[in-house]
């Protein structure tokens, strides 16, 4: 399956136009950011970017692309795209420039999570590709941070898949969840693909396909002594935990140990607390109660609160949907451009909403350190010719000031130069390793400070109220 | 790419404990339905079908999904699965049957939207992605109803790839949207895919490479003629109208007509007032007003209620996401199980919640009509002795009674027969207008009448009131 088509028609009817006027051979500078953290946090976890380099690699329009596009037709009749323009596209090959924040880093509205540079029919034709990827991944690792920071370090386990967004929906929130802090994921095929750990022992349908349900909790331990989970809520959960202890002293009789029981419904905070007391009672007390249920990390919080007996948080559509906001609002602006040989130009989005004023330049991003710890974050344009550690914040418009002897990292980092892929891609346990790490520098970040370095401030002021566009 | 894995790992589990105790040799029968309409409705329109089919034709395991799942271990680090079984699970064909409600067709809360019938095996591995795609396209093609009802006739078209939930959750969304009533969608490859007509002209970015909007404009004019659809908010909404106006008329002089304009920010309402006002004094009263920005139907009613001058309407994140409701909560359960050559037994899953107790047997919904209207749906069982043309209700539990002269209908339909494809799949085109006119039958159905036939409806209180879960 070639995915080099996953793009909107005007990016297509756009690269037309460039290359009816020769535009193709300028260089554009494109950035890819969020104007708003989501779900009310103040940062959000990016994801995503390994399934962009995959993209991007195997960009290239196949025969039957070129077919297609040829049958579509404008407001005449005619085709909308001439036979040379197919050919050239046919031809393309992806040779741009990526920087990229790497997966797994805290990163603040409009800070650029990708910059690209290049030919601007390429820029153009991979922003809704690139925003598709970056935007939801982003979206589900940021959800899964909150979800194991509400868990308090026990573990939470993504069972979405049911309920996901299609197909690519699931796999990738699977990757993304686990990403932001999940132990595993019951989505064999996200295990497969990704190496991800995959949990799972029987539902409901298992008990009912018996007459009773000590007979299906016995089969089941039989059946599979190692991976003994007890659904317990399909009649009578506490009758349900009866039976669960009962074949758990089976089970112990065969040299196996239960690993614990499940809720999914009801009261879980005391159903968890009388569960954990008959487990305990009966000499189980190293059965773990896991529970599921449409929670998240409000509802885990609320668990919590009320003293429930919960050790591992199975989460699936609220996680894998992100519920309660399903999409981020990345978006991908034109901010520099250039004709052969000539100079760069600033571009700017103007809006009524300051808000959705976009950032000129060729920008980067540096991350200013105090004590091991990160203390601010500098959106600056390498273009132009002047930098003061000086920055005007984006939250209040106040001016900061860095140290200019502090430490300080820049987020974008190469990922391809001129199309050859230049970064050496971790790999997702060591994306997740980074992100956890990452979570606990920025567990306490009320006064992180994010904001636009002086000379950049000053002429985004001047391009504003000029109501220029470029400079 | 082999998507068979894509299950939850409990699936795999079951069938292993199933195949340990000889188990896959007994019959069952799972139904798929949703307990409460999405967005506050009070129905769905069922989608997703086709995706279905195309995942069962291709069910099968590979040899590399054998080898990973041999890879999988328990709480005692031995495997979880003996290469017996991995043996058994590489040669296993579907051979279930299933029945389904074609896609398109108006459905209600508790209606079995899918019946398979077979080796439990089979039934509990497909449940997991039978979910995922009905639940999913059903949610869209749902909501992409409510937008085209709220746009009253006007055209909708499908914007959302870029802030999908992954690749597939927007292919599948565009798919589920067109069958729900857009008109055509952004998404190329879902145009290449499905058939669905693709529209797009240009975004800010083209207005932004160049110095001035007009002259982006007459560029895009020149570069495609007849294609024409100005973005006029990239800098200011009027000056934007006036410039598109002057590119229309110099399009004009070629002998082209623009198509319209599009408004992406602002107050939609006075500004597409003012641009209609404009428009038509120039002499193109038949450039059409395009409008995007955030919208669903509750804006897009909220928008002609302020008399907006918009005609076509580009609805992205809120309808590809669902945005207010992101799931579905179908689910699949098991109603009835036999042993090689024994009767049915009917089989329940009780809850203390009333509306999670789920239907038992071999169920179908007969969808009564009069004077070519439909009136009313009756779940029933075919493995009951007895039928009645009385009912209760599932919201009311009053009952209701249906002559037994009206004409009346079988809702699901027979898809494969024993492994085999037995259905003739209507095309996408052909769907979508059986959508169409599913809502229009079903514009007025405060007073539908849904719920369960006599006899099923006392068993299942039989069932209830002994705590049974078999009969």
């Amino acid at each position: 399956m070639n995915y080099t088509l996953l793009t909107d028609l005007y990016q297509l009817t756009m690269s037309y136009g460039y290359w009816k006027h020769n535009l193709h051979t300028h260089e554009a500078v494109f950035h890819l950011f969020f104007r708003k953290s989501p779900f009310k946090g103040n940062y959000a976890i990016v994801a995503g970017l390994e399934t962009v380099i995959d993209f991007i690699e195997n960009f290239h329009f196949a025969e039957d692309d070129i077919i297609y596009l040829a049958t579509l037709t404008g407001n005449d009749g005619q085709a909308l795209f001439e036979p040379a323009f197919l050919q050239y596209l046919s031809e393309l090959k992806f040779d741009c420039s990526i920087y990229a924040i790497p997966e797994g880093t805290v990163v603040f509205p409009h800070e650029p999570l990708l910059r690209i540079q290049g030919n601007i029919i390429l820029c153009q034709l991979l922003e809704t590709p690139l925003l598709n990827m970056l935007n939801f991944q982003t979206l589900i690792a940021t959800k899964a941070a909150r979800v194991c920071a509400a868990a308090e370090g026990e573990s939470v386990l993504e069972f979405g898949l049911r309920r996901a967004q299609g197909k690519d929906g699931a796999l990738t929130a699977s990757r993304a969840a686990y990403i932001g802090g999940c132990a595993a994921t019951s989505n064999v095929l996200a295990g497969k693909l990704f190496h991800i750990p995959v949990k799972g022992t029987h539902a409901h349908s298992w008990v009912m396909s018996f007459d009773e349900e000590m007979e299906a909790f016995e089969k089941y331990a039989e059946a599979m002594p190692n991976n003994c989970v007890f659904l317990v809520d399909t009649y009578n959960t506490i009758e349900g935990v009866k039976n669960a202890i009962k074949a758990a002293e089976v089970l112990r009789e065969t040299g196996h140990e239960a690993i614990g029981i499940r809720l999914d419904s009801g009261d879980l905070a005391a159903l968890s607390q009388a569960a954990r007391a008959l487990l305990d009672a009966a000499g189980f007390p190293n059965m773990q109660i896991v529970a599921s249920n449409d929670l998240d990390e409000y509802e885990i919080a609320a668990l919590k609160q009320k003293g429930a007996k919960i050790e591992v948080w199975g989460v699936g559509t609220k996680l894998v949907t992100a519920y309660d906001q399903p999409a981020l609002g990345g978006v991908y602006k034109l901010s520099a451009i250039r004709s052969p040989n000539g100079e760069w130009k600033s571009r700017i989005k103007l809006s009524e909403q300051a808000i959705k004023v976009s950032n000129p330049g060729v920008l980067q991003v540096k991350r200013f350190w105090e004590g091991g710890k990160p203390v601010g974050d500098m959106v600056f344009s390498e273009i132009l010719p002047t930098f003061s550690f000086e920055m005007h914040t984006f939250t209040d418009e106040k001016k900061h000031y860095f140290s200019q002897f502090a430490k300080n990292t820049e987020l974008l980092v190469p990922i391809f130069k001129q199309g050859k892929k230049v970064y050496d891609s971790p790999s997702l346990a060591e994306i997740r390793d980074f992100a956890l790490n990452q979570v606990t520098l920025f567990a306490e970040n009320e006064h992180y400070k994010v904001g636009l370095e002086l000379s950049l401030y000053e002429l985004k002021q001047e391009m504003i109220s000029r109501r220029f566009a470029q400079i």
